[in-house]
Order: structure tokens, then sequence, then C-alpha cells
């Protein structure tokens, strides 16, 4: 089968290890970059480079940042710890721009399936945090099999040491129709139901 | 609102510059980059420069080559030029393993709307390919609007040199219904159907 010159290969295969992108997306972001002119390309090239080298993880929080501790972790309140997944999950609560206090991200959630267990996420490190400053552990992992799961042994560990422990409520999404909502979402936002 | 660290930011950038690439799908292949090793990082920013270094354009047929004429100028029978857009379009007739001519890559289509122009894509250095020893052009452009009227064109340049012209057969594809092809498709079939 024809194919194309080695470097092009070489460019379209590293390409296709990013996720969801295939052979044929590989191919046209591949003969993309040939055609940007040699500075873009190198520029594209540094990116990546200076990405993976200035980026450190927050030996607190466990968040992205270029400094240590990270900025969260220096300026905002550490009497509440929001505990999310990922780094993404910390910029989705930012955007809203309301919380006040600091992140702790455990890159992962407890998913015995997959071999994921108890020291294989940052739990240990969020349990080093939890001395007599915090007033509330926020658990905001996903809304999943897994993330309740976290969130339930997190819950469990926080309390003997007399720290709330909260979780972001569950129900319709704002703007949607209850016809659309599926059996669990409407069973839960149900249960969870408040007084006007 | 809050936003990405410089690095992560300037990443995102780099990637949501590759076609059909948003903002979403650019922090999810940049994040992708962050969870890589060093040394995979390192080779996928090569792979980019070099892939833009390395590759070079055939000075005879304008294919994608790392060496000057590319295989298929110094291999390939020079009596047959099969006249595509770009050089994918080489790829995918090859991939047939059946022609056994020379290419020619035009680099666009004539696109008087886009102002694209007879000096814009690569006619003067197919006509100045065509010496007594090419028996046949075959124009393989896409079978748009501009892949017609570029096919016409050539079809006008070669007249005065006695070259045969042929254009890639149109019709109905196989293994597809009858009943879902388009119109113009269909009369086209119907127009240029041959004795079984």
């Amino acid at each position: 089968m024809a194919n194309y010159i080695e470097p092009i290969a070489r460019l379209i295969n590293e390409f296709s290890k990013l996720p969801g992108v295939g052979n044929k997306t590989a191919q046209r972001y591949a003969l993309n970059v040939l055609k940007m002119s040699n500075e873009q390309a190198r520029q594209f090239a540094e990116a990546i480079v200076d990405a993976k080298e200035q980026v450190k993880f927050c030996s607190v929080c466990g968040n992205f940042t270029d400094s240590d501790p990270c900025t969260y972790c220096r300026t905002k309140n550490p009497a509440q710890i929001c505990v999310v997944q990922e780094p993404k999950d910390v910029l989705a609560i930012e955007r809203i721009g309301e919380y006040k206090g600091v992140y702790h991200v455990l890159h992962g959630v407890l998913n015995p399936m997959q071999g994921v267990g108890v020291n294989d996420i940052r739990l240990k490190e969020l349990v080093q945090r939890l001395n007599g400053q915090v007033k509330e552990v926020i658990v905001a992992t996903d809304a999943t099999v897994e993330g309740e799961a976290t969130a339930m042994y997190i819950a469990k560990l926080c309390k003997p040491l007399e720290i709330k422990v909260t979780r972001l409520a569950q129900g319709i999404s704002i703007g949607s129709e209850l016809q659309y909502a599926d059996e669990v979402t409407l069973s839960m936002a149900l249960r969870n139901r408040r007084e006007l």
C-alpha cells in the first residue's frame, strides 16, 4: 500500500496519539502543518516543549501551576477545600466566579474495575491538609458511579475529624425540560427537593 | 474569567489553529500533551519541525518528497501524466495499485471567486512537461465545479499539442444504492452509460 514519506508518516503517527484523533484526522493535521511557515511550525513545536517543561503541579492542591504553591493556594480562603477530579474542573468552578476557597485535585477517581485504588489518587495528600483550619470539604467529583463512590469515601475520611463535608447539588439542569431528564436525575431531584 | 496559565494557554492556541479544531478540542489536546512523558512531548515537537524541514516538493510533479525528483518521477512511466489537485490525491490513486504513470500536482484548482487564477496553480509547469514523450494526460481533479472547470482548461491546453486528454469516469459509486444517488450524478451516469 502506498504511504506518505517518512517525516510525514511520523508526524501523522504523533497526531494520531491525541485523544479522539483517527488516521484521517491526523493526516489532515499533518498536511496542515506542512502548509505552515517554518516560523509557525517552530512556534507550534516550542509550545509543546514549553508547556511540558514549564507546567508543574502545585505540591499542595495538585492543580497546574508555574509557581509552587499555586496562586489559588497562596491567595484563597484555606477554610474551604473543593475536591475535584481533574485540573480542568478547577477552571470550570473558577469560571462561575463565586467560590472563595481553595482546591484539591485528585487526578482521578476510585475505580476498582480499572485498578485505580485509594493510593492511586491524591487522597493521602487531602487527609494531610485536613488540619484545624479547614471548616468544610466540598466534594465536586463527577456525578458518575466512580465520582459518587469517591465522594462517599472522602466523607468517611473526614467524619472522625469532625469536618463538614458537602456535595454539589444534583438535580435538573437549569434551562432543561423535565420530560428530557433521565429517571435517576429526576428521582434525585425529587428526593432533594427544597422548600420555596 | 479564569484561564489556563500562560504555557498551557499558548499550547491551546497553537492546537486551535489546526483545521476543524475549536477551543474545547484544543484544550483536550493540550491537556493530553501535559500527560505525556517529557520524551514523548519532545518526539511530538521534533516530528513537527522535522516534517517541515525535511519535506520538499518535487520540482517536476509537485508532490511531497524527500528526494528531488521524487521516486514516482524517477521510476514510473512518463508517457502518462495524471493531474491531481493535492498531494493526498496522489496517495489515493497509488492505493489502488493499478496506475503505472507519473503525476502532476496542481496544488489547487481554478477558482475565480476566491481569486485563484491560471498563474496560481501549477499549470505552467504542466505545459512545460508536455513534450513528445507524453501520450496521455489523465485529469483527476475533484468532481466539483472548480475541478471540472480546471479539467476543461487543461483539455484546451493539451489540444494544440495533440495529446490525448482523459477524465476519470463519473457515475454511481460502487456499492451505493440508486435511490440515494443525487440527480446530477444519476444524469451523468445515464449519459455515460456503456454497453455490456
